[in-house]
């Protein structure tokens, strides 16, 4: 057993969480499963939930981050734009370059921790 | 308006959030304070939550971050600790160096928002 951390980042413009972690899975799951449904089911939440989530994204970003093809029984499919696969990545890096500076400030936390527990 | 972040850094120690945003802000108000109960007050937060929170810190680090005097009606107040203070301290340092990196990542995020949005 040890010491170990979580780090939730969040980009907000006005009211809208613009940006986030959740976001970031939906984008890598629509990315590899191409298209919203099949990435809603993947992680296990609703149709309704992540087109929310892709529709406050595209609001947000311009151009969009997401591209759905319309039309069909069930839709089109739908892909990562290229702004969606540049902010996919520099949140990606940004989680660990902020996860290596978490973990080079861990010993000033594990030197306080009982060592019952953590050991 | 603008784009602006959140982080949210936690500190899990087996099944338990030894430290996070939350007790980081119990702690300052505790020490501010001088009591349990006036801390849950300051923070709108109710006493037994309160209670549990710094039940908690204490179980996760040794010595523990807050030292309570029993005994008087109403309970005799309580005090971060040596330890609680430095834990508290290293928790601020940390959001600080982190809030830096993800300010330094902002414009990888900036440049893509809408500008309809964002102006």
């Amino acid at each position: 057993m040890s010491l170990r951390h979580t780090v939730r980042i969040r980009w907000h413009l006005d009211d809208a969480i613009a940006f986030g972690p959740g976001k970031a899975e939906l984008l890598a799951a629509i990315r590899d499963c191409g298209s919203i449904s099949s990435a809603a089911r993947k992680l296990d939440m609703s149709y309704r939930r992540a087109w929310l989530l892709v529709e406050t994204m595209n609001r947000c970003f311009d151009p969009p981050l997401v591209a759905s093809a319309t039309g069909g029984s069930g839709g089109g499919g739908a892909k990562l734009t290229e702004a969606g696969l540049a902010v996919l990545a520099a949140f990606d890096q940004l989680q660990a370059n902020v996860a290596a500076v978490i973990e080079a400030g861990q010993p000033s936390f594990e030197q306080h921790v009982r060592k019952t527990l953590a050991d």
